[in-house]
C-alpha cells in the first residue's frame, strides 16, 4: 500500500507483512480513507487466518478481529469488510483470502458505478466543493466524491473544485490536490474557514463529500469539517451529495447519536509537518505553547441536510434508501 | 508595538519610526486586530503630518492616507481613525498627535464597556466560542470578544472556551490560546473544523467574535469562517454575537456586499510557520506542490445572523442599531 502520511512530499510503498502490521498501518493512517481501510482491513483478517496456529484458530481469529476493529472504530466499511472476512476464515484460508480479494474488487466496481452515476449531476461550467480525500487514494481505484469529477473531466467538461485544506491533518490540501494535481483538473486548495464564503459568492455549484459509515436514517459520518459545510450549502440551498459505496451504510445503526466518534491525539492540531526550504519533511509546533487540543476526527451530518447519496445503485434519497439497501 | 507575527514563540517590541513603516506593519501584520489597526492608523496618520514638508503638506497628507488606507482595505477603524486624524492634521501636527491619542484612549475604553455587557450575557458554567483573536492584542487593552470572557473569568464564572485554530494564520491557535493561557483561563484549541460538530454536541452555550467593517443593516465583515460559524449557530440555536466599539460600524455602507474583502497571498495557506523541537521558527510546504490556494482574509456575515451586537453603548439588535449609533 502507499504511504500516505508521506504524501504528497514522498512517494513510498508500504508492504505489510502480517495483520498486526496492518491493523497497525490503518491506526496510523498509513493507509486511510474508507473503501482503502475496508480492503485493507479484510487484508489483514485474511493475514490472521494465514497466521492462525491450527489448534487455536478460532481464538487467534477473534482476537484479531477486535484487533482490527478497534484501529479506526467510526469506519463501517473496515467492520463490513472484516465481518465478511472472518466468516470466510471458518472455511478456509484459501476462502478468507478469496474473500478479501472480492471486497476490494467490488469496491473499485462500485466507486466506477458511482462516477458514472453523480456525473450525471454536474454541469459544464460547475464550481464543485469537496471535503477530505475521497479520491483513488481513498479506495482501490477511482474513489467516490472524486470519482464523478474525474468522468466529468474526462468527458471534457469545463470544472473547477474547490478543495477544502482539511485540517488537522489536511487531507484535502494534500491528497486530494496532489490527485487533482496529477490528473490535470482545475482546482485551488481553500482554508476550511472560506466554504460559506465561496457559497455566498454563487461560486460552488455542488458539493460531494465521502462517507465513513452512514445509519438507516441517512445520518452520515464523515470527516470533521462535513457537518458544518452541509449546515452552509443548506443556508444557501446548493445541493449537498454523500458519494459512498452501499457497504458503507450500516443499517443496525438507526441514527447518528449512535455512532462511535474517534478522538485523535491533540498532537495532530498542535503540530503540522511539511516540507523545508531543503527539502526535508519536518514537524512544527503551529499553535501556542501550553495550551491542549481537542481532536474529534470525524462529524455526523444529519440525513435532512443530504439532497442524496450517490451509490454504485443509483443516486438515493432519505425516501427510498432503505427499500434499495435494505 | 508587538511583533505579533512572533507570537506565541516570540515576545519582541517593533518600533516605527516614520508613517510608512506604521503602514508597513499594519500591511504586514506586525499590528493587527481591528481595534490595534485603528489606533495605529490614526499614529500613522499623525507621523505623516510631523513629517510632512512645509510646503507640500497637503499633497503629503492625501498621499500618505491613500497608502495607509490601502493597508487593510476591509478594516473599518483603519478608516475611522484615517478620517478624524487627518482632519486634525489639517489644523496642526499637535492636535493630529492628541486626535490619534484619543483614539487609542476611546478604544481601550470602549473595550472596558464591552466587557462589562457582554458579561450579562455569560452564566455560570458556560462553553464560549470564539474565532480569530478579538483580546488585547487586537485593540489597545481587554479587546472585544475576549473582554466579556476575561470579566466573566474575574467575577470567578466557571467557564470554558472553545479557541477556533483559524487557518490560515492561526490568530486562535496562536494568539487567543496565547491571550487565555496568560490569564489562566481553561480553554481548548480546536480545528475550525470541529465548531460546528461542538455545537451539536451542546458543548457551546455563547459565540462571541469580532468585527472588522459592519454595515447600516448589520451585515459584518470579519476573518474568514465568521459567517460559517453564524450559519451553524443559527441552525442550532445558539446564541451568536459580535462584539466592536461603534466605530467599528459603517452607516455610509448600506449592506455587506459594499464590503471590499481583502485576498491575501496564497502563501499564507501553502505555508505554515511554526516552532522546530530546536526551538527555531521554521517555515514548511503543508500543501500539495503544484496546487494554487485561494486566500480570503474576510467574509460578511449577514444581520440576520447576528443575535445583537455588544458595543460600548449597549447590546444593540437590528431593530435599535440606528436609533443608537446612527
Amino acid at each position: 500500500m502507499i504511504e500516505q502520511n508521506l504524501l504528497p512530499f514522498e512517494f513510498s510503498i508500504f508492504e505489510s507483512k502480517s495483520y498486526r502490521e496492518t491493523s497497525l498501518a490503518i491506526r496510523t493512517m498509513i493507509v486511510r480513507g474508507a473503501g482503502a481501510i475496508g480492503a485493507a482491513a479484510g487484508y489483514a483478517m485474511a493475514q490472521a487466518c494465514l497466521e492462525a496456529p491450527a489448534g487455536n484458530k478460532e481464538s487467534y481469529l477473534s482476537h484479531a478481529r477486535r484487533e482490527i476493529e478497534s484501529a479506526r472504530p467510526t469506519a463501517r466499511n473496515l467492520f463490513y469488510a472484516v465481518e465478511r472476512v472472518f466468516a470466510a476464515a471458518k472455511v478456509s484460508a484459501e476462502r478468507a483470502m478469496a474473500e478479501a480479494q472480492a471486497i476490494a474488487d467490488e469496491d473499485a466496481a462500485a466507486s466506477q458505478k458511482i462516477g458514472e452515476f453523480g456525473n450525471e449531476l454536474i454541469r459544464d461550467g460547475y464550481g464543485i466543493a469537496t471535503h477530505c480525500n475521497a479520491g483513488w487514494l481513498a479506495f482501490v481505484d477511482y474513489g467516490t466524491a472524486l470519482s464523478p469529477i474525474y468522468i466529468s473531466h474526462q468527458e471534457g467538461k469545463k470544472i473547477f473544485v474547490y478543495v477544502d485544506e482539511t485540517r488537522p491533518r489536511g487531507q484535502g490540501a494534500r491528497l486530494t490536490a496532489w490527485e487533482l494535481h496529477n490528473a490535470g483538473i482545475p482546482h485551488a486548495i481553500i482554508p476550511d474557514n472560506a466554504t460559506a464564503w465561496n457559497m455566498s459568492q454563487r461560486k460552488i455549484d455542488i458539493m460531494i463529500v465521502g462517507a465513513d459509515r452512514i445509519a438507516a436514517n441517512g445520518d452520515t459520518a464523515n470527516k470533521i469539517g462535513t457537518l458544518e459545510k452541509a449546515i452552509a450549502a443548506k443556508y444557501y440551498h446548493i445541493p449537498f451529495y454523500v458519494a459512498a459505496p452501499t457497504s458503507t451504510f450500516d443499517l443496525n445503526c438507526p441514527d447518528g447519536s449512535k455512532i462511535v466518534i474517534e478522538e485523535r491525539s491533540q498532537d495532530e492540531v498542535l503540530y503540522q509537518d511539511g516540507l523545508t526550504q531543503e527539502g526535508k519533511i519536518k514537524k512544527i509546533l503551529v499553535c501556542s505553547p501550553g495550551s491542549a487540543a481537542m481532536n474529534p476526527a470525524f462529524d455526523v451530518t444529519p440525513g435532512e441536510l443530504i439532497t442524496g447519496f450517490i451509490t454504485e445503485k443509483g443516486i438515493l434519497g432519505l425516501n427510498n434508501l432503505l427499500m434499495v439497501i435494505g
